[in-house]
């Protein structure tokens, strides 16, 4: 098998496809693959939950067994994301809220945006796109305030030649007055991703609390979240399974959102019960309990980002060596390292690559439908050694084909 | 064992707390019991969905994998509960949502009840008092019209003496003009529930299109749906786990309904894109669809509803056969037969019962904590046995005690 930072032009052999085990390398955008550990643990007590006789989804939120589970997750979370647990400015409250990251668009705005108050938007993709649209229907029927855009790097519809990238420095600020400055700091779709490099912090934003959906950035290194006033993710990338969202909101933020909006979507309601106020979807809190548990044995977010990087830079090699026949559409300082989008020649050397992979027991690499092209989703479910076989048939692909 | 259907002083054994099963007699009011048959299924191809080698929860919602096992689900729905197919007003969409019915109480507002439009809302207990409580803060905020209560029969708080019931025939309409009349088909923390006679219709409300919340109401009998003009269940009582909510709806309310706010509260995002616009909460779902695949195998409603009609039998025959020890807060008529509660002459007596309750293995009997007291949630995957233990366990309380 090959190994992660190889040298460019280094011979490697890629495993004949007969002998790649049954169970699929698994590449997919979210849900993604989930630890075989945690899944084995699941299965193992699916029909009895710490000696309860009741599986985990048998359980009363309101029992103490259930209870056990949703604290613990929340405490693993604190420790191993480093959540500041102050007052005011200085802590920040954990929430598990429902609907992903799509409906975190439109309550962001409901909880923070009041009439008269405004938002800066920064676009880098297309679920920055998605966000703004619905902070203007936030604002168009809520009586909100209005979200604009302070910067895009969108390429225009069609315009193939111009490279995805990130803002520029002081192209993005947010201004006084704003309520907040929204971002997303890793796109999916378009494999654009903030501060990347080794112990980078985020830009320069400007003077407003920063709002980041961070679905598919969070937990896969150490960030220091005091950069930002909310942060939301849905957990099926990083994290666990779909079905449940985290949201890491500053407290301050929590007591000055609006009060007069439905109960059910004001952060303070799941503050104030920590998400106990309705009925949460216990199985997949529970779950993520067991991926921050397995993060935690494989050594934390330093082990885990060291083993994230080798991943990325295995994928992001090849592409490098073989300029003529890999493209990647990003800029090379804003490359996202959890999604790595590159295309080939022609559509049909796209499939045929494609059809190869899946012959050798890889899945989910197609991208996504509205761009096409390869994408390589990194998650930290994913094994290097399944990244290490990817780059392995991406030389072998580009040697036979290119 | 004992048996259901048994007369009123007939002698029966209790069993040993000793010889009780290790796994417990489940009366949760929700998340509740699921079928033991589903959760071995799930169990075994917990790492193996459909031969894929990945867990259910690791394909994408994209994938044929899980999107089989996605309109299996509803299909499945759709036979089981004769939801009709038509096109306007004679058809009906099934969506899966997010959020449980807690957060219905503000998208169905958001939806339905334009600028100018009026609700009618019909309150038989908390949930129905959340309900409008949610609709009022969407009239004050996102511009959308006033709801009403139209009929309640929730008593005074602190009044132990007036039984909870039903609205009696004619107390309960809507109006000309009103774009829905809301109501609770069945009251979880106070035991009423509407139409249970064998049978049974919905009273006349009147000419407004019903909207109910049949979170613990749905798919425990037959019932004609064209009744209504949207239903919303959360899955976690009859359906299966928490964390996905149904929503069964008439498709010309999906077309008349709101398309200025959040295109993430929209019913028509769901309906256009098959509940597959963003990530749905795919285990959960599959989950539903095991239950579902578990009632046909029973034999359908029909039988379920028998089974159903066993258990609450059972114990409210012991109730009626004990007047002087056991009390039922609700009037005959509007009596659940989903949760029994009964009162004990004391909370002290109360307490004990639980205790020796608990001590025979039977869990999650406690009262709401709201009101106290005990309660029988009997939903589809509470076995008949446990209700016949139960029944017999208050028969010899009583007749210890009384």
């Amino acid at each position: 098998m090959a190994r992660a930072g190889r040298l460019p032009g280094e011979t490697v052999t890629i495993p004949a496809a007969m002998t790649i085990p049954s169970r699929p390398m698994n590449f997919n955008p979210g849900p993604a693959a989930l630890p075989r550990a945690v899944l084995e643990r699941c299965r193992d007590e699916l029909l009895d939950f710490g000696g309860t006789g009741l599986s985990v989804m048998e359980h009363s939120h309101r029992g103490a067994a259930y209870e056990r589970a949703h604290h613990a997750t929340t405490a693993r979370l604190r420790a191993l994301l480093d959540i500041p647990d102050g007052h005011g400015d200085a802590g920040y409250d954990i929430l598990y809220v429902q609907g992903g990251a799509s409906q975190q668009f439109a309550v962001v705005p409901l909880n923070l945006l009041p009439p008269g108050g405004r938002a800066s938007h920064v676009v880098t993709g297309a679920w920055g796109e998605r966000a703004i649209a619905e902070a203007r229907a936030v604002a168009a029927t809520a009586g909100g305030g209005a979200p604009r855009v302070v910067a895009s790097t969108v390429p225009a519809p069609g315009d193939e030649r111009t490279l995805r990238r990130l803002p520029r420095p002081g192209e993005a600020r947010s201004e006084g007055g704003d309520a907040y400055l929204h971002l997303t700091t890793n796109e999916t779709i378009d494999g654009v991703q903030f501060a990347t490099a080794p112990g980078a912090t985020m830009p320069d934003l400007g003077p407003a609390p920063v709002v980041a959906d961070m679905s598919s950035d969070i937990a896969w290194r150490r960030v220091d979240l005091r950069q930002f006033g909310l942060i939301y993710a849905g957990a099926q990338k990083n994290l666990g399974p779909s079905g449940v969202t985290v949201v890491i909101i500053r407290r301050d933020l929590v007591e000055a959102g609006r009060s007069d909006i439905p109960t059910i979507f004001q952060y303070r309601t799941f503050a104030r019960h920590d998400s106990l106020y309705n009925t949460p979807p216990t199985f997949a809190i529970y779950l993520m309990g067991l991926v921050l548990e397995w993060i935690e044995e494989l050594g934390g977010l330093d082990a885990i980002e060291a083993r994230n990087r080798a991943k990325a830079g295995a994928i992001y090699g090849v592409i490098d060596a073989f300029p003529g026949f890999y493209r990647c559409p990003v800029e090379s300082g804003s490359r996202s390292l959890m999604n790595v989008t590159f295309r080939l020649p022609t559509p049909g050397a796209e499939a045929r690559f494609l059809d190869e992979a899946m012959a050798h027991g890889m899945t989910g690499l197609q991208g996504h439908r509205s761009v096409g092209g390869v994408r390589a989703s990194l998650y930290n479910a994913v094994e290097p050694a399944w990244a290490d076989a990817l780059a392995a048939l991406m030389r072998d692909h580009a040697a036979k084909h290119g």
